[in-house]
């Protein structure tokens, strides 16, 4: 984090990009109740008049870390490629870049699950944040039409189905990790665990559309 | 509700119960953070200092009520009987017991996200929560043992590995129907589409033991 006061002074967009960042950790950690602006200043070397100045409240600065992250996402969807792919090498494509994207980056659900929580009230006034997603189903549905063409996959498939499929697959295993593993008394984060479910969500989802 | 003072007095398991309805409606509306005991007081026609009687604190009620939401499934799993099931019907029963139980129980759902927030740390500490889903995993195995016999399931399926399909597809639709509902802007909660990704769930789980 920036902790140097000059460089905030000087340079806008780093200090809010600290403040996002600290925010992100401090609500992931502490949840929305929880989570205070003076530790935010604290964390990002900021101060709570700053935070005030650019996001106008708690609500306000969580409204633009949840925007932030999901916008990080989309982008990260835009950039697959997937034109020189099989039908069904995409859809494996697809399913590692999903498992993957949530594993690497573990803040996008907890704040998933604090804005279901909320009802997605935050989401619901939210400019970027509904943008996610779109493109990924829109891929899916180019590989499908393709499969389908090919006749590799069946006429009747939805590519909103196909994405919810590989969602549900990633996000629960890992939304759920921890009662999980304490229900079972198993360590379903160490790593050969991980990579066995990563093989049997790809495994699931392509049996799906046979 | 009870709001009745003089019953409250004749009836300590009435108050207990009614104490733990008014705790599970304020936390899963409010979260652990902003549930506030003087609003459960009201909602139970209870007060604080019987709350503190039963209860200790607000950490104790809340373990009290994850811990009766999960052995409220746990007794609905142990009453499913399969033994007259083919294999593949008892997949199914399986499959449309805990799709309907989330659906008939949201909040457990709510509780569960809560929970995995806090890292499991409060089920971690709790007697009976963690003795949920062990027998829908030892029923689904016996199921997956008499399909292999009859040579219907393949020899490499886990039970486990098929009760973490089932949950991440049962589960992830319902916790994240707000998000999603606002992010594809269309009504996850229609019965007729609830009905339809229901019947997705059986052929997916399906599929996935051929």
């Amino acid at each position: 984090m920036n902790d140097d006061l000059t460089g905030v002074r000087r340079d806008p967009e780093r200090t809010r990009e600290a403040i996002l960042q600290a925010a992100m950790g401090e609500i992931v950690a502490h949840g929305l109740g929880g989570a205070r602006i003076d530790k935010i200043a604290e964390r990002s070397g900021s101060n709570k008049r700053m935070i005030y100045h650019y996001f106008g409240d708690k609500e306000g600065l969580y409204v633009e870390v949840l925007d932030h992250a999901l916008d990080k996402m989309r982008l990260a969807e835009g950039a697959l490629r997937l034109d020189d792919c099989s039908p069904v090498e995409g859809v494996k494509v697809i399913v590692h870049f999903v498992w993957r994207y949530f594993l690497q980056n573990p803040e996008i659900i907890s704040l998933l699950e604090t804005e279901n929580l909320q009802r997605a009230r935050y989401l619901r006034a939210s400019a970027n944040g509904r943008l996610v997603n779109h493109q990924l189903v829109e891929k899916l549905s180019k590989l499908i039409e393709r499969g389908r063409s090919e006749a590799r996959f069946p006429a009747d498939v939805s590519s909103l189905y196909v994405f919810l499929t590989i969602f549900s697959l990633c996000f629960f295993y890992l939304s759920n990790r921890y009662t999980l593993s304490t229900i079972f008394d198993k360590d379903l984060e160490d790593a050969g665990t991980l990579a066995h479910w990563e093989d049997h969500i790809v495994h699931v989802v392509l049996q799906s559309l046979c």
